[in-house]
């Protein structure tokens, strides 16, 4: 801010006044035009590009519904809460973008399904980065935070090879339906963890069996949800994520079957392929064998990951955005 | 946020699954379908016609795009930033709404030109509230602020007959480019004012030659007209917003002729008939007259404006909204 006005205030970019004698912005059209016009000073062929569909849409968009004055103003103040909202442990636009169905669509065209891989799902708002290592059969999960659960199974290509050593980060709610960075009180990191396949594309690991939940109703995403009539809930699942060189990474989740909400999640994460079935074991001795200090029932969840060569699903993604963006240059 | 589990942390909306029985969203195409299902959920009609829109033009501008999960990122963090960077004296969104030629858009079509009357032009993101009173004649500015100039004329209705008692409220920038707010010491409004018209629709009053100058550059919006290759300077101007019972509200602006930005105004907010030319007097008993306390050279702005009739500017903006919304619903 400037003071007394000296040179702290704004400051003139640089940037000459374009070579383009334009035409008053008089009407709507000429306004678009303009824009568009001045879109090709970018330099960069990608800015042009998606800043010339950007604008060619927020245009459309208000034009057709000749947006009014106060609906703008709406918009507006939706948008400054929604940022306001935002904090080193809640991210309120991600959360936006994932209930308009575009995290799932970016997700989706990010990551076609190639050659049988393992179908990718939303990341969402609950990731961190504090994920504790541990080693196959720990738990992720400190005791009580819920019902036992073993997951167990391998990391393939889509061979069928094992893909030794992959790394994977997995992540869930407790029996609460909070992920750990929901309580204010978090002084570690809990219910997520971070281990390394074996050579024979094995993992394994103790958690609980995740519930679910409620996406955050307090802020403008909630409002939104209320305001179009929609449910806020999230069926249960398990967060995983994995990586290996050479292969793209895959960020997913497992939906265990038989949840109201699996036809109808808030972020439209869940794909046919990744409903589950959880096994339900009543031994003591098996119990004991997965790690489980005490009890003898837990569910068991048995699942192969498939992991598609990197260049192969560039190769894929490329292809179709090309196709998609024909016609619209 | 939740504490031990408690029931401080989301919660569920009440509102049931939606009886639709919705494919799972396995392709782009049926997240997009699914979602434009969901809209209709909406119980207002305006709702479902807005966020149908939204939804589809979002979608297509992702899909169109390719948009990666890089981007898409950006895109995140952009305006989270956007929104964190606004507070009580700054506003980014409607910064960004300004360059991205949407404010301008959302006025032309709310503020179709009707029977004559005076075009309006962007409010933009320095108006503020608390505009002192002043008195026909008065001055707008603190003594020292610029080089005096005196803005007078009329208002008028279509059909060229005095608007009694209408309340002016005007702004602008000092001689440095620098609105009040803009300086870290503010202590009261300056360079700002409120008055009323006399009954034969006349007013006057004291101000000074406002100059161009730049929009804020240190936040997200400054960085992403650098990126677009685009310069962050609007041409000097000076704000006027008229009410009067019975007519639309006219937020406009006056742009003395002769700025080097003139034609390539960063917020899209000059339109041909709202270029004005600046008398120059030099003449001592003229400034006294005008109440200049010193000096005897100055700029005489003399403008008329005319207002529209409340019903008759809505029934335009209708019409024409109902023309854009045909075949899109």
């Amino acid at each position: 801010m400037a003071q007394n006005g000296s040179a702290n205030g704004p400051q003139y970019n640089g940037i000459p006044a374009p070579n383009l004698d334009l035409p008053w912005p008089e009407s709507p059209e000429t306004i678009t035009e303009n824009l568009l016009r001045l879109t090709q000073l970018a330099e960069n062929p990608r800015t042009k590009f998606i800043f010339s569909r950007l604008i060619t849409h927020l245009h459309q968009f208000v034009e057709e519904t000749s947006l009014t004055t106060e609906e703008w103003m709406t918009a507006i103040n939706f948008l400054t809460r929604t940022g306001q909202i935002c904090s080193p442990i809640r991210q309120e636009f991600i959360l936006l973008s994932d209930v308009l169905g575009v995290s799932a669509l970016v997700d989706g065209l990010n990551n076609p399904t190639v050659s049988g891989g393992t179908t990718s799902s939303v990341l969402g708002p609950f990731y961190t980065e504090d994920a504790p290592d541990v080693n196959i059969g720990d738990s992720i999960a400190s005791e009580g935070k819920g019902e036992h659960m073993y997951v167990e199974g391998r990391v393939l290509d889509i061979h069928g090879k094992p893909v030794p050593n992959a790394c994977i980060e997995t992540w869930e709610t407790d029996s609460e339906g909070f992920y750990d960075t929901q309580y204010s009180n978090r002084t570690r990191p809990d219910c997520r963890g971070k281990l390394r396949c074996d050579d024979q594309g094995r993992y394994g690991y103790r958690a609980v069996v995740p519930v679910a939940y409620a996406i955050p109703g307090d802020g403008p995403v909630g409002e939104l949800l209320l305001h179009l009539n929609r449910h806020n809930m999230r069926p249960n699942h398990l967060h995983v994520s994995i990586e290996a060189p050479g292969y793209r990474e895959l960020v997913t989740a497992l939906y265990p079957q038989g949840d109201k909400w699996l036809s109808s999640d808030a972020v439209f994460g869940v794909k046919s392929s990744l409903v589950v079935g959880l096994k339900d074991i009543d031994d003591e001795e098996e119990a004991r064998r997965r790690g489980f200090p005490k009890g003898k029932a837990f569910k068991l969840l048995q699942r192969d990951f498939v992991l598609v060569p990197s260049e192969e699903a560039e190769a894929v993604r490329q292809k179709f955005a090309t196709e998609r963006a024909k016609g619209v240059r």
